[in-house]
């Protein structure tokens, strides 16, 4: 292509500061260095995370940065020492890379590669190592992802090809979101035919944990959340009862205990909320109850009384739905090919780059489920 | 029997009041009702339990009351219905019941019987049915059990045969803290060979962890604790590192993180303290590091960010070490006497009842790892 080896300019969504609306730019994105790739984002979506370090992280390190690390693209070119990708290659990017050569790559029992930004860049969440600049100036890679703009550069560890035939507009929500609830309830909660589940929040991750419990083989799956509006879409995902815990007076794991004989087997929650997460737990049964931590957020403590676990419950925690990247987004893509998780029902708007900011509001809001939106068109 | 069906007058130390020395009282201990046995009290461990019902827990509610859940003693007598036990057996009082009934006894995940007295009690911890009179007051059986008597009551879901053989003023240790510390190591947090362990707390419970870990094949157990007069004891039953955080500037999760590339695979926290926890699950490895609650404190919470848990570690916690207490006593108790597991090591003061005071003294002072008391010299 005409673009190999130069500095491509294209638009992207900077957020020059935290709390601050993003602003469409015209930035500068440098070729792949050894082991990197060029893509086109063809589609991305807008998740809480991105909000989480523009409102509430507030990392003043991590910027100015472009945010996004939901998405889908093509491979534009790539870099010395590439092997695994060609242009013109569809594939997801990796906010959680798996190297396959780590500790923690050779361990079944986890995901969490120690190449990945996540690794002890918790309170940064952006690469300082950039291919990207606006004005002159360095802009940061936001989770190594960057994909609200139109090009980014990813090292091949984040990245993985998937299958020629795949809707980006669709499968990009496999990046983060859908795989992270999904995943919390397979492969973390690891949900039992028969048991009974309590989902808090139902924004896209927990609508993906409702479907993961589902397709682990719940037997009653309780939605919770403070916005009624969601039960409808709730049910469509498999949730069996719903509970608004404004509704009630008690403390909604009281009013989860009487509706289940003690309490539910297994509980998610998809907030970010540390009052949240103690509800989560608390709403277990004693015994053998699970409560996973799938929302995220890093600016305050979660809290319990010691009794919470000494009665036997176990508290835990995933990042990309337990999911070792390389190894599962290709085939959750076949899944979905398949008919057997679902992802058109998570998409509400569809949205062009400079609506970036609307699409923010719609999700502060809870306006929408997912806004898909499309750098390159 | 000349005692059989008759009300027994026998001494006991009775906790009148929290916060206040026991005082030994002439009690009277009623016959056995349906399904209860009396049982004479031969010997009974001091635990921090003790301890934290009468200075910590301070709840009102659960006094005056005779303390004591640790302890080994005879068959006196057995009310109707009981034909399991005889009078002449040796038992051992359980404070964590198996009634083999209940959801929770049928389930292979859980001790938590629902007949316990831990079911749904905790603040409270005494028995309101009780068996004792004490002045013609009513006085609580603490956890159910009450040894620091020299006789006591117990139903029959809480109490197991042992062998005819076992040394009652050993064995009578694996009714709490041995079985507890050791379980939370093999039960609870499933040490794996090979693995790196750290056991906050060297206490009896503590170091019945380290002798779990050493037992389940750990490679590493590093022991901690700022009293370092009980590192010694913590090599006897396997501890192979020793750290004093108040030796070190840095937090000891800093510290246990450069000892061992990055955390350890499993800890244990043995003191009941929220900001051990904290500790102990923050000087536990990504991905796949275990943290288990094992002290017993229920007055203050315990907090960590969730990035903690995010990261994919998981915090569990345990009471009574996870074991069926019926099926597995019995066991532990042979398993003391084929030499597999260590008691003797544990036992570092023996007293008389009257000596009950000075025994809480020791423990609060740390001047030693256990005492035995014999209720019935």
């Amino acid at each position: 292509m005409a673009t190999v080896g130069k500095v491509i300019k294209c638009q992207a969504a900077v957020a020059w500061e935290p709390n601050a609306p993003m602003v469409i730019e015209e930035i500068e994105v440098a070729p792949p260095q050894a082991n990197e790739i060029r893509i086109k984002v063809i589609a991305t979506g807008v998740c809480h995370t991105d909000l989480y370090h523009l409102f509430e992280g507030k990392n003043k390190k991590g910027f100015p940065a472009v945010l996004g690390h939901e998405g889908a693209g093509v491979v534009e070119s790539v870099g010395p020492g590439v092997t695994e990708f060609k242009p013109g290659d569809k594939v997801i990017p990796l906010f959680l890379s798996q190297c396959r050569e780590c500790r923690f790559c050779k361990c079944p029992k986890t995901n969490l590669c120690d190449q990945s930004w996540s690794s002890d860049r918790y309170a940064q969440m952006s690469d300082t190592t950039t291919r990207f600049s606006c004005r002159g100036q360095p802009i940061l890679q936001f989770m190594g992802t960057s994909t609200f703009s139109e090009y980014t550069v990813l090292n091949q560890v984040a990245v993985v090809k998937i299958h020629d035939d795949a809707p980006l507009e669709r499968v990009c929500l496999l990046g983060c979101g859908i795989s992270t609830g999904y995943g919390a309830a397979i492969n973390t909660a690891k949900v039992e035919p028969g048991s009974v589940c309590a989902v808090f929040g139902l924004g896209a991750v927990g609508l993906a944990a409702v479907m993961g419990c589902k397709n682990a083989g719940a037997s009653r799956i309780i939605a919770v959340d403070i916005n009624e509006q969601k039960f409808e879409k709730a049910k469509i995902f498999g949730a069996t009862d719903f509970v608004n815990p404004k509704s009630h007076k008690k403390p909604i794991s009281e009013v989860l205990a009487e509706m289940t004989n003690g309490g539910v087997d297994f509980s998610m929650e998809c907030v970010g909320n540390g009052a949240v997460m103690r509800s989560a737990l608390e709403s277990c049964v004693k015994g053998w109850g699970v409560s996973v931590l799938v929302g995220w957020t890093d600016v305050q403590d979660f809290s319990a009384r010691p009794i919470q676990l000494i009665s036997g419950k176990t508290w835990k925690g995933s990042l990309f739905g337990g999911f070792k990247s390389k190894d599962s987004v290709p085939k959750l893509v076949l899944d979905y090919m398949a008919g057997r998780i679902m992802l058109d029902e998570f998409v509400t708007h569809t949205m062009s780059l400079d609506q970036v900011n609307d699409a923010v509001q719609l999700m502060k809001t809870g306006g929408c489920i997912r806004t898909i939106i499309n750098p390159s068109k």
